[in-house]
């Protein structure tokens, strides 16, 4: 079986995790957002590819879900020493061991999909991990700020969310997406998956970002295999993360429905909402047009985890089976 | 006082602490060595300009004389795990973090000497560290190699020094020194001096290469301050270093008196040689023209290298006094 999944940080990756542990002998093809990558000290940083990576790859730091394990900051503190901020980010020894090689690599020429995948040979990783594109997307939320022209400013995804907090959001802004292409091998792996994944990662900047690279939501709406996503929204909030705030930003209500409304029809098949939603989420999502369960979407353990992603595989089995029923039918009739 | 140095790395560094000591209420300005510097890891390295500024700073790995002390090799460990080469040289995280600063701000557009400059605020030097030129001259070494064409190659110095350790050298070549100029500040700190001190760092990789970026050795040679050097040949061989490689490369002998001899008469116009040279050394050099004082010259404790920077300023002071006095003399005869 071939699975891809569209994934973001934290989030994604730990259900990669249960993704791998439902189909052991799936072959996973993971599009990485790269929306919120930056440069800083020089370094090329890619969040969500790296905690992927790290993830998968058994050099995560768990507790945080970020970052690695036993990591160690001596670099960090000689450039606090320098005086050489910003000190709202830090970034750990083994962690820029990874920017240095890529930095490196991109300063060669190398475009970051062969970049990325040179970083995974070593992690040995059990996916195919993709940045979604290899060109330039930045993610920019426009906050309040009564000091600016207008007062409101634009910060990088980053700054937003690390330094400032996720304060209320006014817009979401992907700069040069317009221009950018999926990476290689990207509508490929959407092309010709037999399940197609949407993990309860950020459907604003995460999924959204990789969403909105041209071409790659239309293949997504086109593949021929089911779509089926898992609602990051539990219990009227986000289960981690800011999804609140950029949903709001977007004008999408931050419910388990609203979201599966906001992906729409078009682009999904099936989509889960956890068990103690309310009893009207799963009759409005089926009521958009997207066959809708309930199960428990809490990541607490890898047992659970493991639950969630075989709930997804099996809604996609069950989405595939009528599909291809009706098709049968539909010949049927034809050929009467 | 104002007392201009030439510099290399560890050996100039150390005799620069003895300098200050000897003279602790002088202006010091530090010329360095900068054909050493190489791109590592897409990282720009000084070593010489790092090892004065480290030791001159007090942040010196002191037993080994470069690095810093206290050091980890956290992001090293993990570019090993990456097989990221080269394995010749490993690069600890304090000292990975002034190249970052360095890297990006070269990378910014400021010249070398503004990022030694801030580099230098963080350390409160007690010396102004000048590099000899913003512009890029990159030391390499024609070696033997059987398996080139022509039997030989060229590589950079510190492959041949840290990864070959010094085989026989048949030629030094500074690439690019013919376009080099002096770094802002350089030629004024040289014809402004009161003294001008060549410490025993090399003379062919460290000095030498200082002295041919064009305009420089005119500058030391035109000074109006005496300048003095000390030999970096004692006993017959380099106290540290590969200083009878390189000269034997330049057609050099390994010797106090020779290497007197190949800086000149018309840029020394004093040299200190060890007090166990040889007894034809003191002779030799002051045959050249070159005023001659044989004292302990082995930096093997603070004070020994006190002293030595010390018979260096008493040298210096004697030959202005000689000087002065020879122009009264030529002054009272051209006025009988």
């Amino acid at each position: 079986m071939r699975i891809t999944a569209l994934a973001g940080g934290v989030g994604g990756a730990r259900f990669l995790r249960g993704l791998l542990a439902a189909a052991p002998n799936a072959t996973v093809t993971v599009i990485g957002n790269i929306g919120d990558d930056m440069t800083m000290h020089g370094l090329r940083i890619c969040p969500d590819l790296d905690t992927v990576m790290y993830t998968l790859g058994g050099g995560i730091h768990e507790e945080q879900g970020w970052g690695r394990t036993e990591e160690t900051f001596g670099v960090a503190d000689e450039l606090k020493a320098y005086g050489v901020g910003p000190d709202w980010f830090t970034l750990g020894d083994k962690d820029i061991a990874t920017h240095l090689v890529r930095t490196q690599m991109l300063g060669a020429g190398y475009p970051l999909s062969e970049v990325t995948e040179a970083l995974c040979t070593r992690w040995e990783l059990p996916v195919r991990l993709l940045p979604s594109t290899d060109d330039r997307v930045e993610t920019h939320v426009v906050v309040d700020d009564a000091e600016a022209p207008g007062g409101r400013r634009a910060v990088h995804f980053q700054e937003y969310w690390v330094r400032m907090h996720a304060p209320d959001a006014r817009a979401i802004v992907s700069v040069g997406v317009e221009s950018a292409k999926p990476a290689p091998g990207v509508l490929e792996a959407i092309a010709e998956a037999d399940v197609i994944v949407l993990p309860p990662s950020n459907p604003v900047v995460s999924i959204g970002t990789i969403l909105d690279i041209p071409g790659i939501r239309r293949a997504v709406a086109d593949a021929a295999a089911p779509v089926v996503g898992l609602s990051p929204i539990v219990g009227g909030g986000p289960v981690r993360g800011m999804a609140d705030k950029v949903l709001a930003a977007v004008g999408v209500e931050v419910s388990a429905a609203a979201v599966a409304e906001h992906y729409g029809a078009d682009l999904l098949d099936g989509w889960l909402v956890d068990a103690d939603a309310d009893t009207g989420a799963v009759a409005r999502v089926e009521a958009a047009g997207i066959a809708c369960r309930a199960v428990p979407l809490m990541m607490s353990s890898p047992q659970a985890t493991q639950a969630m992603a075989q709930a997804a595989l099996d809604l996609a089995a069950e989405l595939a089976a009528a599909k291809a029923a009706a098709a049968r039918t539909a010949t049927g009739s034809a050929s009467d």
